[in-house]
This record gives structure tokens, C-alpha cells and sequence, in this order.
């Protein structure tokens, strides 16, 4: 596949998403590498340096001085993610919200977790309203599993709380042009006029709590880079209407299990592991689905070694279920010299994924009584 | 001016307004006239007919046939008009509401009102949503000055309502293309994407009530013809979310002081006459600046008579301040032979219009106790 495959943004993601790929992609979207003097100031704040940071997953950032700056001055920052509940959760959206979890839990923040049922009913011709809301209620159950604080934790969906986010997005509606839409999400004249709306409704968090408070509070939105187009344009209105810019912290996406660098497909059931699967299904999906970097027998691979940059389940290990590092490098140094088998890292990573899914099942199981303090009280 | 110089939109009204153009706009609108039969029809129920019909102002419809078909069949209608807030009261905006109320009074039937803050605030580059949300609370004396039973009026405000009304108007947004805006109400690139957006929270109140009380409610919109082409792109998506076409009935504008078929204008104040003029206002604007038909000196007028057809004074009383029939063909038939000269027309029409404003000034100031009462309770 030829560079120009490559395409990214909310409303399409294609093509290998291989290292220089995320680099060409910062580099068209103006964003900056987490240097390593950034790193070493959050440090001083978080004691220890969550893996996402050092391994580079979180690779990119927008305003991440500026906001340390703000905080050290004592003006801290609240967190602002989300999620478009257009299917069931899967393991690739958990990434950015565990990393969500570790920043509220360091930085002791606020967190305000935006739901877009509205952006996924109008963006999508086949879904019905009732389906999205359905989705919606699910999604949250996975949210509140992570542990998030319920005291510091706001849980915000764009149709129940219009009454008090319509009136914030027209502000910023005044100030985008459909030229502007059109450049940054490829819109045309035959996309719906609710969707053409949609990002104002999605800047309206990053000042949202400003208002509520009213004073000017610092946002930091940690995302997966496909949802930085929309936060390029508000930043550009933010100001004008008087509020501070967000900072932003991106992640890379983790692969789907089919093809190395593939984004994970709510559309397709083989490409990822949702946070419901039975270890059954895991265990299935993995063995059968996650494209190996081995050699074609047992034997090839022993003499050769497998190739673990491209190889599924280490890169699974590496992006999420395996926080150590010694481990993780062990287990990159055994794949490549061939004493590791595809077959084991599988089995390795089987286990991991399972043992994860039963403590969160669990939670999501008890998040069922917990909803109603997540939502945020208008 | 040339017919091509005529243009009429929500967004814009230009040109000279004579019969021929409402006759034209008719046909490009694709809306009927409003036939002897169906006169008849409504006559059978109202007892008498409002002069605003017999006189031909509210000289269009769609589908008021059904409307009176199933109004027969014992389902009853509700009404919807509104108000763009983006300054003051004026006599012109008075018109459609005055006949709203007649609706309500002969049809006893509920009324939703909606202010469209919202609209205002994107569509004009430099009002404030404070400054719209101030001329909504003004707007609002006027409306419930006109007598409307609070029991069965229910102000809508689409910023604070916007709970209840964006998840619907998000249903009508994903069956709009912006090339469908761009021809109707034509939108550029350079539009924003909030004044894109709005048509759809325009279009909810035809069927709010219906979703409030669970069942399909017949709706009819009394409104000014600049107003229809946001319920022509309604009346296409409506019965597509399983509701009624709105049945719509037009009024024609009342003449802006200055020229003869002009549009009154919110930002000339020598155009009109606002709803809290005082009677010596009233009474500078009308002899100064109320363009007449009448001929350049008294002996002329006397010999060749005036033009009751072009002339404001007399279109003011035929429109809106002299109900009586007979007494508007004697004010017709002397000013047209040269008996009533301008002054003394103009000085009937001062007393008629300060004696109206006597009585809306009192209970507009009563108003602002009842406010509450209007609007609706979410």
C-alpha cells in the first residue's frame, strides 16, 4: 500500500499506520513529538512515567508546556475524552481511557467523558436513534469499569445534555465556515446538515466546565489522533470566544488483529476483542485471527526468529496488557531469536487479555448501579 | 425595478412586493391560493371569516384541504408560528400573530411559539446572544399582549428548549443535504455551519407535540411567505420520520412606510412602527415618512384624487387597523375621488394605530407578570 492510502481523520481511517506513517501524519496535522523535556516535567508531577509515555504509544502532542506551565503556576487542567457509540466497546478504545484514568489519577483532575450519540446517528445512515442511545448506555459501563473517580468524573451525552451544550455549540458554529468542514473533513454538498454542525458540539466540552465555573479553566484531551481535526478547529475558535485553546496528548492506534497497522473495525468482529467477550472467543479470535511476524513452521521460526515489530500479539502486549518492561522486552527479545513460538506468544497474550477481561466484566458488571453518579447532574 | 430584483427568503427581502410578485412567488413557491371552497369551508366552522382572509392577505396555502378534512374527521390541529428576535417588535410581526390568535380563538387549539435565538445569534455577524436573548424577552410582552389563553400557548425558546429540541432536530438534520440549503435559502461555502444547521430546529416544532403526546397531531403554520421555504424542505423530511406535512397558511408582508411594497425593516426605524413607540412617534413617523398616494398639492388631489393602491396610510388601515369592511371602502372610495385628503388619512390611521397601541402598551406592561405561565414547562 502506497503512502497516499494513508488517510486519517474522524470520519475515515485507512490504509498501514507504520511509524514513518505517524510521523508524515504529526507533521501534516502541526503537531509536536513528546520530547523528552516534557516527559521529564510530568515526571516530576506523576512520580513514574506511565508505559504509554515511554513507549512512545502516546507519541504526539499539542500545548503540553504551555498546560504544564498553567499548572505549575497552580491553574490546573481537567481531562476531556470520549467516545462516538456507534458499536460495542473493544480493547482498542480502552487504550486512551486507561491512559485517561492514570492522568486523573496523577494529576488528581477532573475528567469530562463526552458521548456523541448524536455524531454517530447522523454520520451513519443505518443506525437508528434508539440503537446509538443503546450503544451509549453500554459504552458507559465500560468507562466507569476503568475506576474512574465518580467524584471528579462527569459523564456528558450530546442529546441529553443539549440543554446545556446547544446553546455553548452555537457559539462556535458562528465561527466555522462549511469551507472549513469541508477542507478538514472532507465534507461535500451531499453531506447532512447535522453532520456538517457536528464539531461544534464536540468543541463544546473543552470550555464546557469554563462556563459552568466561570472562569478559564485549562483542558487536556488525550486522544487517538484520527479525533485531532476536530480540535484543530477549536482551537482556532477557543480563543475568540475567550477561552484558552485545549492541550492535547495523541495516541497511536492499536492494530487490528488482521493486519499489522490496520485500525480495529467495529464492522468486523474478527478484527478486535470486545470488553464482552468470552475467554472462548478470545482465545479463537487470537489464534486464528492475529497476524503473526513467525515463520511458516516451527522449525523456520527456531533458526530465523520471528519479526515482532509487525507480529499482532506482541504489539497488543506492547501497546496494552503488558505494563512491564522487562517483560516485554524479554518477551521481543525470545520472538526475535526464534526461542519464543507464535504459537506461545499467542497463548501469552490469550491469557493476559482473559485475565483482564474477567476483572472487567466484573466492574462493568457492578458499574450497572453506578451509572446514574457518572452522569453529569444539569 | 425589474421582477429579477425581487427575492424572497427567510435570509433575505428585497424588492418591491406588488400583487403580480406575491402572484409569481405563489407559483415559484408552488404554494395555492386560497380558494372560495376552502373559505367556505373555514367559514363553517369560525362562523365569520377574519378580514386578514376575505381581504386576500393571507392569500396562500398548502394542504389546508387536509387540514379541514381531518379537523372534520375530529382530529384537531395545533398551530406553530414564531419570531426571529433580532430587534424589537414591529406592526408587520403583529400581523401574523394577530390572526394566530383568531385561529386559536375559533379552532380552540393549542399554540406553540417558537423565539429562534439561536438563528438570529448565527445569522447576524454582530449581535450578541445576550443582546437576541434581550429581544426575546421583549418579543415575548408582545405575543402574550395579543390575549393568547395561556392554558393552551406554549412559548418555545430554541436555546432554552434546546433539550427537548435538538435530539428531534437532529432526526430532521440527517435528511438534509447542504445542497438542498445552498438552493433553498442560498447558502455559500462561506456560510456557517450553525446558520447550515438551523432549518432543522425550525422544522420542530411542526411535530413536538406529536412526540410529546406520543400520536400524530395535525399541524398548522399561519406565517409570512418569506418563512415558507423552511417548511418546503420540512414538508420532504417530515413524513419521512412518520409525522403529517404541516398544512401552511401565508400572509403577504405589510408595506414598510417609506416605499409602497417595501419590507418593513428591524433596522430602519423610520420603516415601521415598534410596538412601544410613543403616540407623538407614531404620529412623526406616519406624516413624515409614510409614502403617499395622494397628489402634490390639495387642489390636484381634490381634482385627480389619490392612489389608495400605493398608498401606505391606506394599506396600514386595510391591513391591519380598520376591520370594518364598510368603513375601509368609504376611506377608499373618498380618498380615490379626492374628498380625503393624505393629511386627514394619515391622521385617521395616527388615531387608529395610537388607540392599538393605547390598549397593547397596558397589556404588554401586564404581560410581564405572565411570562412564566407561557412557557413551556420541560
Amino acid at each position: 500500500m502506497k503512502n497516499e492510502d494513508v488517510k486519517v481523520t474522524p470520519y475515515e481511517v485507512k490504509g498501514i499506520l507504520t511509524e514513518q506513517e505517524y510521523a508524515r501524519l504529526a507533521k501534516e496535522f502541526g503537531i509536536q513529538p513528546i520530547s523528552q523535556e516534557i516527559l521529564a516535567r510530568m515526571k516530576k508531577h506523576t512520580k513514574e512515567l506511565h508505559f504509554m509515555l515511554t513507549r512512545n504509544i502516546f507519541f504526539a502532542q499539542r500545548d503540553m508546556a504551555w498546560l504544564l506551565d498553567e499548572y505549575e503556576k497552580g491553574n490546573k487542567f481537567f481531562l476531556y475524552t470520549g467516545r462516538g457509540p456507534s458499536g460495542k466497546t473493544h480493547i482498542g478504545h480502552l487504550l486512551t481511557w486507561v491512559f485517561a484514568k492514570w492522568l486523573q489519577d496523577k494529576f488528581d483532575c477532573e475528567l469530562w467523558f463526552q458521548l456523541t450519540d448524536d455524531e454517530k446517528f447522523m454520520f451513519r445512515p443505518n443506525l437508528s436513534l434508539e440503537e446509538v442511545q443503546k450503544f451509549t448506555q453500554d459504552n458507559i459501563l465500560d468507562v466507569i469499569a476503568l475506576g474512574f473517580d465518580p467524584k471528579k468524573t462527569h459523564i456528558l451525552i450530546d442529546t441529553k445534555h443539549s440543554g446545556i451544550m446547544y446553546p455553548e455549540a452555537i457559539k462556535v458554529a458562528k465561527k466555522i465556515t462549511f469551507s472549513t468542514t469541508k477542507a478538514v473533513f472532507g465534507f461535500t454538498n451531499e453531506t447532512n446538515i447535522g453532520s456538517i454542525f457536528f464539531t461544534s458540539m464536540q468543541a463544546v466540552p473543552c470550555f464546557l466546565p469554563s462556563v459552568l465555573k466561570k472562569k478559564n479553566i485549562p483542558c487536556l484531551i488525550p486522544l487517538g489522533i484520527d479525533q485531532d481535526p476536530h480540535f484543530r478547529i477549536a482551537r482556532d475558535v477557543l480563543p475568540k470566544l475567550g477561552y484558552y485553546k485545549p492541550a492535547i496528548i495523541h495516541n497511536k492506534f492499536m492494530s487490528g488483529l488482521k493486519v499489522f497497522g490496520g485500525k480495529m473495525s467495529t464492522s468486523d468482529p474478527d478484527s478486535t476483542i470486545w470488553t464482552t467477550d468470552t475467554p472462548e472467543q478470545v482465545k479463537a479470535k487470537i489464534m486464528k485471527h492475529a497476524f503473526s511476524g513467525g515463520q511458516g513452521s516451527i522449525e523456520e521460526h527456531r533458526k530465523l526468529g520471528g519479526n515482532p515489530d509487525v507480529d499482532v500479539a506482541y504489539q497488543w502486549l506492547y501497546y496494552f496488557f503488558e505494563p512491564d518492561d522487562k517483560k516485554i522486552k524479554k518477551i521481543h527479545d525470545d520472538y526475535k531469536s526464534g526461542k519464543l513460538l507464535t504459537g506461545e506468544l499467542k497463548s501469552y497474550l490469550v491469557e493476559k487479555i482473559n485475565a483482564f477481561l474477567k476483572e472487567h466484566q466484573k466492574k462493568r458488571e457492578a458499574a450497572k448501579k453506578q451509572v446514574e453518579k457518572f452522569i453529569y447532574k444539569q
